[in-house]
């Protein structure tokens, strides 16, 4: 099984964490194509830079998906995932509705931990999203600047257990979901100090894609995750105009 | 007053009917600048459609933003509405927000009249992402194929009416949102015929965006619409990358 | 233009301050009449309060509605505000409502600052009935009594700016409304002061009232804000029993 | 025990339904004081009738409840309730709100059978008022205008059966809710000929203001329902200015 | 009149409580039957615990509600519940939802007081699923282990009122909920020295009971409260075959 | 990896449905045990039987979990889950939450195609409690009564596929859920006549247990989903005994 894995932003350093990860998760005989958009932002923090991220993934999915069983989009907040999901005949995961599908199924209420203060509106809106606001404990987030992206489990290790601590204690959290692709891995080595379970989103979102693939569910050739039906189109990449011809056929959305 | 007004999509002769009916919504002394997308689709119904919508407006807003009082973007489902908000210092209106509080101020729950079936899917998540779904009394839609989207109104007029009178008399509607670009102006001319109050996005937008450049709130620099925190970006154009750098002051999300 | 707005209780000083802001909102050529109430309470803080300023705010209009084009009921919890819209052929705008649509349109969470501990249950109901309660970050109040209701903004003007930083810093807020007649004005002076953007319910409502009577979109002759069904009444005054007359053409709920 | 019945309405006739059906339904010992509002309309089907009903229960209830040990708002919809429930000492019922918790003990999802077409929107945003709309199966009512309503029972009494039936079948109610004054009794005479339980307001609001006064749960003297903090009032009736007299001790909202 | 109480669990120090709360609460006539568990656990805190109490629950119900009105189960949770009043054709009434429907009479938004950490996130679920969640103001509890559980109300008396004001003056509480069979009969004690009014499970049911059985709202032959469909059952008791002997004359969910 | 798979009712024919789809859709090397209720109903349809299947899945799991890696109850509607989950520290998963999880990553809106109507009132308020009710398009289900529980895919093959494809069409349905044990494997052979992806539980829990294994988040030693605090019990099995002795180290609900 081949999965193409995405990092929809511009750091070398998160690829190669994400990278490392995906392929510690993954099954034997999975192989991981890690890419790293070559336009956009260091990381994504808010809505206009996950606006660029999604422009970012799509374009890149519609030059390399061929060949690959599923994408996966990893930046915690799912840019462009339900899009590029309609284009694609294969399964498409999101780091965030990974890492949510992996808490549901360990307790009732989970809390998510976030490397920075302004990222929690975004992951706040993306549970929304989701429709599982519900089972929402909390966002805690560092307080700090980040000095270097590609370091934060390292740099801030104590600070991230202490917020963990806090979402069980006082917020009241079943599980705990460690955020956002600078984070990945970090779920591996936290549970023995951790007294609830915690997951994250690059590992959930491997074995998820595998489990989708795995089910041969078959593709949607109506409903609202069909491909857009068929309209003139302009400025586009040749992949990307590839992908707008694959068209529904059937319109019943 | 100057509004710039962003037709996320290729269609000129949809910007020609969105162009027109700003003009005659605008108050006196409100100066409309009306632009197109370079590139894109030819009118957005998926999520993917307005993933590249959401990139071709914010490419359009960043460079011409300069000397306008406030921002639409001309499409309904607002795409990269909240992304674009955050990067400017003056107002920015979506055509489903704006009808959406026109509607609330005229009745209690809305119905909207839509173009095509499989537009209605992208539609009720936009209005269940404004938290008003439980507003929404149905979305109904025309069945068929659009010959011509610069001229839907004059295509389907009559088959419009029948939709909005099964909105009221079948699904609760107090008022009725006629949705999309392609239907700009059509409000105007029908209220004499559909038994409720009728809006439209277009006329809503360039009103409530004047009533914002009217009151001076004031400009967010806290909260998760201050401007995203510096960091390293690549590969965006030199507009791009200058609202980039209109950096927070405070970092309080 | 001429917008009649009705202070549905005694203060001469507090209908002082909603008239005032209200002609300094008002676009060139708008007329305001400002009325207050002949009967009930000096300000509204409780349901009970709020029973009575309906039902006086519907014999104020009933009285003088004619010869205006909309209706503004200047009481944060708008009282009487859904049912004096079926009486009327005009628009009618709360106070409550007006500030949430504009708060809308500026950010996606909001905090409501307001003169009162008590009030404050009041004003979260208002909110929840609007639908919008999933974006109301917060409501914070003044603690102490107040020594006059016409005088609350000299009086208290350091709290108010302090409470307003606490919704933004720790609740998320991303817009403040500043909520109640007697704060009418006190947005238009704090913008500078504040790091998001405010916005009061009197300007709203003025500059709101204004688009409903420029977009035309016709009058409410189905739904469930026609005119009530015709049937006996006793013991009203004469104007009220004409409102009553306005019979509703079509009955369709 | 001595009960104060209000029909907020003009309609002897309905005020002999409900005064007849209270009286069975009471336990022994319990005295009925029937009292029809000297002012407002017949029956109340929408918002601006409820406004007034409101108003008049007030009024009513200011004059009479001395002596009482609970009062009961006996129109579906409770005009006025929360805001007379501020004012006594004493336990306040109303229509709705207690045939939906004797729905709520007797099965999940509940439908109402109501008297017109009109009267459904404000009958749902009262069941949305109340937080239980997510097991409101359907409000389904007679479609035709009614001949006279004190005799609605008699005239409609197989539609009625109709409506109960399809709510059963086709909505998936669990427990079906006789809604309106009009339709006081008519739950005692059906139950044989329904498939599920069938309850209606008169008879639960009288039980239920039974139990209230049997449990002895205490006085609000803080929180959202004690009396409105002391202030200026003008132009009301003296029993009116007495309740207002009756300021809470603490304001804790 | 015969009510049959179910302690689900096995402290017979417990059933002492709600024996003598339930005939104190009990009106003229009333005649309590109060059986406690012969298998389970000392009180129910988690879900795995109540599933135990509810199997308990079923079976004791099974041998014993012959001659019965109607039937408490009589633990804070409500465990079988809503699967026993499927089988029988009487009334069945949960202490949580009998505490629920009398708070909801009394005020807007409630608070639950309970006598673990622990027992609060399956109390928060109970409410949950009873729809009312949007008016649960808190849940708090006392924190140290029990020393026994058929004194807490001794041990516990000075922490449960600070508890009930913190609730009040904090999380803005119009209501509390005394949670818990252990509490039975402290909130007829306590209303003097609380702001807002106090209601318990044990007095609610039994005076929701009686009423229930009162109102003869008729027995659920259809609908999703039907008696089961007839199937094949193993190695039950006698009495609980008897009760899935019971099918559903109708079988229309 | 060995997966313990318990069928919560005593059908040896779904046992052996389920079982073969278990093996099926695990992965190589995983080994499935799988067990059927020695006591209980054939299947379950309503929230009684789910209460004897909740007690009898207990049991069973009690006595053979031991040398497993995780746990499947292996009935829609999750019988017991969530209380089973708090007393063992190995994994354990419900069809519905699996299939639900599934259905939430390959689309935004799930149907739900069943086998009987009585039991859609269950798998309504199953769908409620895993906090996805706004993302349930539908529950469709068979009407007559099945012959044979064993063999419902062979005698309802059609109808299923005309209930699929009116969820699809009618209801907005973006993937379709085949609940229920006694359609195992049927969404296997389904896909190809389908236009939308098709899950079921069976497959999509033998797939999420093998990850959640593969992922190690770790144990809940704290929070909701620790084992009960320590207490008396009595009556029950050993092994029932045993896994209440499995007592929480901490305590923080």
């Amino acid at each position: 099984m081949k999965l193409l894995v995405i990092n929809p932003n511009i750091s070398d350093s998160v690829s190669k964490l994400i990278g490392d990860e995906a392929r510690r998760a993954a099954s034997a005989g999975t192989e991981i194509t890690m890419l790293t958009a070559p336009f956009g932002v260091a990381y994504i923090e808010t809505r206009f830079e996950a606006l660029i991220g999604a422009y970012a993934a799509a374009n890149l999915v519609a030059e390399h998906w061929h060949g690959h069983d599923a994408v996966i989009i990893a930046a915690f907040g799912d840019p462009g995932v339900p899009g590029i999901r309609e284009v694609l005949d294969i399964p498409v995961v999101g780091l965030t509705e990974a890492a949510l599908m992996s808490a549901c199924l360990l307790g009732n209420r989970f809390s998510i931990v976030a490397i920075s203060r302004r990222i929690r509106a975004w992951y706040r809106e993306t549970v929304e999203h989701s429709g599982l606001i519900g089972r929402l404990a909390s966002i805690r987030s560092l307080e700090e600047p980040l000095r270097d992206i590609g370091r934060v489990q390292d740099d801030h290790a104590g600070q991230l257990k202490v917020l963990c601590a806090a979402a069980v204690e006082e917020d009241g959290a079943d599980v705990i979901i460690l955020a956002g692709a600078p984070l990945a891995g970090l779920a591996r080595t936290l549970p023995g100090e951790i007294t609830v379970p915690v997951v994250d989103g690059v590992s959930s979102a491997v074995r998820h894609a595998e489990t989708l693939v795995g089910l041969r569910p078959g593709v949607a050739r109506a409903g609202s995750f069909a491909p857009p039906p068929a309209k003139a189109n302009a400025g586009l990449t040749a992949p990307m105009q590839e992908l707008l011809r694959r068209t529904g056929a059937a319109d019943s959305g």
